[in-house]
């Protein structure tokens, strides 16, 4: 099997550091709701060098929660978690998390002060306190937004599914994260050449970078198909070495 | 454990026709390039009465690719694929699904006409004919922007990634599904009232309305927070009771 022909020696080497992300929650699937959360994490993991290697949307079922919440955070580095930590009833990720570690869980006071920056004691019944049961051994994550914390317990962040509110908890974690060597990445405009016509140069050039990942990605605008060749790499010689071939590739092509 | 805290009992009941996504790119996972089609397929199989049970996106690697589409297929009726069905090094999905399925892949000679229908035949390089490499007993899904076809082997179906190309794609197979009884999705506007003032009673309606899927779903607006209350189920009286139970739960907390 040549280097051209085998996806692994195409990507990025040395990336340790990696994530998952899990969004909970049967509004994503039914789609009425489009998930939002899955870009913001990956923008910002990219952004201090955390390799994000697999996505999961899963129902609110429990069952469902646990394996895959046990099958992420065995695999990753991190696991983020976002949706169903809410007070109704539909909003089980924090027991759901508590099975997965096999840990017990009940109203933290640490979380039951936060709440109460923003209610009343009167108003702190049974189902606002549900936003306050935490699996033993978590850290909280402060939610700026309306008080409710998330949580960390082991590697797996757990996180609020409002897009302003998981965001800002985002931040919160950040510091904390340990990423790789940041990613270079390069954007090559291949303009309207056809893929098909640089798909075969490029290739070769792909083989001759196995430390780097190259993409081709297509997009359809109003004037047709515009092409976008991205390169991707911690050594910032390889990836200049492969625009310079990139370009030198495309510019052939134009002439 | 109460009803109410089982959230197996608040799902749709006799939902037998089920679904997940795979979406296959590097570009979505770096955040470069934000998914557009887990909604747009969880949107029609919602259309159709297809339960949308997991998603999950996976990078360019063969490995992954083989190990998602192998878990998918198995335990769902219908798998949908997007991603890397294109010319470049990247596009591995044909390969990848091949290789999931233990049959071989070859150029198709129907896909090799479709793609004659948009190039000239001194223009199919190697590159090009990647795209009419099908895997052995698929069908072809025709494509009617680009003529490169997707195709379905078993119950996966493997479409392209540009989003209005899927859009086509989905278009093109939606006759071939069966749903289940279409579910009737019910929404009621709690408006500012706080989640936490309504979550007790709505737990009891979720817990005596076992057949539906009852949701609460917060979002921010300019003047604040603002709830949404969905049922969801595919009796329409069970859905009209639920829904009678929680406008006058809403009311009695509104005066």
């Amino acid at each position: 099997m040549s280097q051209s022909s085998d996806p692994q020696t195409s990507r990025a080497q040395g990336s340790e550091v990696t994530a998952a992300v899990l969004i909970i929650g049967d509004e994503i699937l039914s789609g009425r709701t489009k998930d939002k959360n899955i870009g913001t994490i990956a923008d910002m993991l990219t952004e201090i060098g955390v390799d994000l290697r697999e996505v999961r949307i899963v129902p609110d079922v429990q069952a469902e929660i646990v394996a895959a919440v046990n099958a992420l955070r065995a695999r990753y580095t991190y696991l983020f978690t976002s949706g169903g930590i809410g007070p109704t009833h539909d909003d089980i990720t924090a027991d759901s998390v508590a099975a997965a570690f096999g840990v017990g869980i009940d109203i933290d006071p640490r979380a039951r002060a936060m709440l109460l920056e923003r209610h009343r004691p009167e108003d702190l019944n049974e189902a606002r306190l549900r936003m306050a049961r935490i699996p033993d051994g978590a850290d909280l994550i402060a939610n700026p937004v309306t008080k409710a914390p998330g949580f960390r317990i082991g590697n797996v962040f757990v996180m609020a599914g409002v897009p302003q509110i998981m965001a800002a908890m985002l931040d919160e974690i950040r510091p904390t994260l340990t990423g790789n060597a940041p990613v270079i990445s390069e954007t090559i405009e291949a303009g309207a050449i056809p893929e098909g016509n640089f798909a075969g140069g490029l290739s070769e050039i792909a083989a001759a970078h196995g430390s780097l990942s190259i993409g081709s990605y297509p997009s359809m605008t109003p004037d047709g198909f515009r092409n976008r060749i991205v390169v991707r790499g911690r050594d910032a010689d390889a990836v200049a070495a492969a625009r310079a071939a990139i370009e030198k590739l495309l510019e052939e092509l134009r002439v």
